[in-house]
């Protein structure tokens, strides 16, 4: 069966556009506001004109350095309302675009952005009076870039690849208009299709009960089946499918609130068959004024998201894949990369720069946790022989050690508990959700307590405890060695013996405070080692 | 009845001892670690070995400007132990206090202290053999700084002066070797009264058996009455009664575990005579092996704990006090400000200072804040007639302003949740924790959502909603006035009809963004002042 209408996109064709645009911004007005140039910090604007939304994010950054988002706007314009039956967009949805647009300038000349850049996709590029309203946003003194299917279906593949750690995935962003489906592979865009199954194009098209009836849904899926029918051998679970867009975030929100999920993060949640089973049937089982009272659901998208769940159900029930990872970031973070990094826009390592951009959001006395990091990665490689566990590991025992003291940024007292916090409220790209949570028990659990998996124990493994006790051990006894905050111990060799461990601590003067405070953990030791715990110093090394 | 072995402490002598006291910080050796000295950031350590517990506290601060502690130490010494049956330190506890201080000098060296001053209090001023200590202290290099009782009250006042707002209060330092008891008049220490009632020392004296039988209980209680009870006339309930110490904030916590206290601030909390009945009996029903395990009890506090639970509960019942004011703060602190204000230590405006010091926590873009703090105390004011609230409520809406953004240090997205959380994690000196939840809830309800008392609500008074939601309506309508963050709106009026408000907002060009955005809140509004709600501009204010 062939795709009836969708549009395929080759590579080359990204390549060739890629290369000749070189910061398309407008240009704004600077303030007095606006970081002096010379503090290195930029503040851009990208929004996106979607079919559905318009929204506004503003990316703070210092290039290649470390970026973070300062703010947002989103409006709801509807500007593909009425696309389904023509080509045409309706005056009413050209005024609201036009007025969205006005204060997105508005905004950022007052604001004295140092850029703003305008995507325009789905809606704006099928609509054959689509000059109207870009004369209008000349008129504005502002430009919008119009993308083709095939860079918006790059812009999602840009956004994955430097926010997740695959190397090779299927990337799939349902907007209000059109989905793309686009391959990735070693994490750059290799091909990919675009399709009119957007949200508000599906709703319009087909579902005009409320709640829609059983014809109607036939009737959307046979669409969907015609237009993504080729796709479905391909889905066969041996790579990552990640899910892009408005509303599949909104469904993940659902499924969250409804089973009390332990992490506000959105970003790397794993969407499983059945709980997008259990979201369409509660979406579908109520009308409009409750839809929007769903928890996890913004209630300008209630009247469409059905239509969106009912692709994605289609999808997952066609192909036996067993969940969708969803990706909190798409076609303006993906732009964003583009000024963020030089060609070819991609992070060399995502997890080890999202944990330095952590760190630079809470900025502590520089030295400390890197040797702590030291510390505890030398106790991990000793102690090998006991805990046989992956170099993985070791990642996250250096992830949490690289943060454990971010909490202190918010009080001192029970910092463990703020640092861990930090970790359970924002993605760490490049880590799954298991991997953050223990992370952030790692955290919780640097200065005292039993580590127990506690609440995140639904998003573990089996021996995830037992893991969770060894680094612990690793990254607690490595801070108490640091106890003085000033590098006093420069190295440590472990022995191990039948029924004890020594660690030997070599430092230029005896470290009193940091031996004392290391002594303490002994019993966290021999839980998780089953070993005695024997520490000595070692103080022939000489002070240069 | 007189008060038996209490010591009178007068004001003059404090004062003549202060005269002479000018930093007499031991000095330690600087390391590369430290902060430059011209970077103005000191950080200097605070110890007290009390007759329980060995505590260091480290306080970073540019003087006068912004403090924070950075780290501690705690390390139970039972210093006392013993003394209750003679006047003598015991061999081993002498041990235990040497080597707490070598630990407290060797962390204080290595890590680069600009300053360490370490307090004795009740067990070493009242040891016949105290010399034995002291110098084994001086040959590590330190001294230690004996205070008197009256000094020790003096500081003890001095932490009150500054945590609260208060300007007479009584104020009750529990120890584990002494009390005391002293009147702060004018934010000032007037005078006082130390005596032998600290909780190691009369767990010692009577409550021998576990759990203590009754005639044990009537024994410790006959010897408070004989101690206090010329006091409780004057405990009348027209003064506050502030309680210091290590015991008393291990009963607030426990009572706060109990109840699932919707703060995590112990430092303002009030402590009524039914929690404290409640706790008391909770300690005197168990052993010690169940009362280490009660949540909010150090362990190493669990035996001595119920002795002082029986002197706060013997005050309360016999005052008929209503409830104890908790202060987290106190000896420490309060020679803390001895190196933080200039003479006579006293901060002019407590609650300007805590808001000021806990933004400067959370640096941000400067302006912003300062000026939706001016546009809501203009609509606050220019509401007045429709309020009628006091300026105490003015006072609360300019600390939610000031602090509305500091969420978005942890992420932009939620960050009104963030802030919320900043806010109930470490007090505000000065406000209640009433008026602390409501600057919560300001913060929360400064971008959107239906302000709710929700979990505060057992902490609120009647009228708090209405409250809550006029208060809101200010913030919000002013932080969307400042929606680019660039004060474009100058200033604003108020004109009230009778079926509506009109807000004339002025500036130098239409300002667009923000009145799209203030409009959005008309309905939070009308909810909470009953009047539609106009917005309009005045651009006739000339650009300068």
């Amino acid at each position: 069966m062939m795709a009836r209408t969708a549009v395929e996109l080759s590579p080359r064709s990204i390549e060739r556009e890629a290369a000749g645009r070189r910061r398309p911004l407008a240009r704004v007005s600077r303030r007095a506001k606006s970081p002096s140039p010379d503090s290195g910090v930029r503040r851009l604007g990208i929004a996106d004109l979607g079919s559905n939304t318009a929204r506004l994010i503003v990316f703070s950054y210092e290039p290649g350095r470390w970026y973070r988002i300062t703010d947002g706007i989103r409006e709801p314009i509807r500007l593909g309302e009425g696309l389904s039956r023509g080509q045409t967009l309706a005056p009413a949805a050209l005024k609201r675009a036009a007025a969205a647009i006005e204060l997105f300038v508005d905004y950022a000349r007052t604001s004295g952005l140092d850029g703003l850049e305008i995507l325009g996709t789905s809606a704006i590029r099928d609509a054959v009076n689509r000059d109207e309203l870009l004369e209008r946003i000349d008129r504005l003194g502002q430009r919008i870039r119009v993308v083709s299917g095939e860079e918006e279906a790059a812009l999602g593949v840009a956004a994955v690849a430097n926010g997740f750690r695959y190397e090779d995935a299927w990337v799939i962003d349902l907007g209000g208009g059109s989905a793309q489906v686009s391959r990735m592979r070693e994490r750059r865009y290799d091909h990919g299709t675009a399709h009119p199954l957007g949200a508000l194009r599906l709703s319009e098209r087909f579902l005009r009960s409320d709640p829609p009836k059983r014809s109607e849904i036939r009737a959307l899926e046979s669409t969907v089946e015609e237009e993504l029918g080729e796709l479905i051998a391909r889905l066969d679970g041996s790579l990552p499918v990640v899910a892009i867009g408005g509303t599949v975030r909104n469904l993940a929100r659902m499924s969250q609130k409804a089973v009390g999920y332990p992490l506000q993060v959105l970003h790397g949640y794993r969407l499983s068959r059945e709980a997008l089973e259990d979201v369409t049937a509660q979406l579908l089982a109520v009308k409009l004024k409750k839809r929007r009272r769903i928890p996890g659901i913004n209630s300008d998208r209630a009247d469409i998201i059905t239509a969106g769940a009912l692709v994605f159900r289609w999808l997952m029930r066609r192909s036996g894949l067993r969940h969708l990872v969803i990706s909190g970031h798409g076609v303006r973070e993906g732009a964003f990369y583009r000024h963020f990094l030089p060609a070819p826009y991609v992070l060399p390592d995502v997890r080890g720069f999202s944990i330095e951009n952590r760190a630079a959001r809470h900025p502590l006395p520089p030295g400390h946790a890197e040797h702590v990091r030291f510390l505890a990665d030398r106790l991990f490689d000793g102690l090998a022989p006991l805990h046989q566990l992956t170099a993985r590991n070791r990642e996250l025992l250096d992830a949490a050690a690289t943060l454990h003291d971010i909490g202190t940024t918010l009080d001192y007292y029970r910092h463990h508990k703020h640092g861990s916090y930090l970790l359970t409220i924002s993605p760490l790209n490049g880590f799954c959700h298991r991997e953050l949570a223990l992370i952030a028990l790692l955290v919780r659990y640097h200065r005292r307590g039993n580590p127990r998996l506690g609440e995140y124990g639904s998003l573990t493994e089996p021996g995830d405890r037992r893991r969770l006790r060894q680094l612990s051990a690793c990254l607690r006894i490595a801070e108490s060695l640091e106890r003085a905050r000033a590098s006093r111990i420069k190295d440590l060799r472990v022995t191990i013996k039948r029924k004890r461990v020594r660690i030997t601590v070599q430092a230029a003067e005896q470290p009193m405070i940091e031996i004392w405070e290391a002594s303490k953990h002994a019993n966290l030791f021999r839980r998780a080692f089953d070993r005695k715990l024997d520490i000595e110093a070692d103080v022939s090394v000489r002070r240069l």
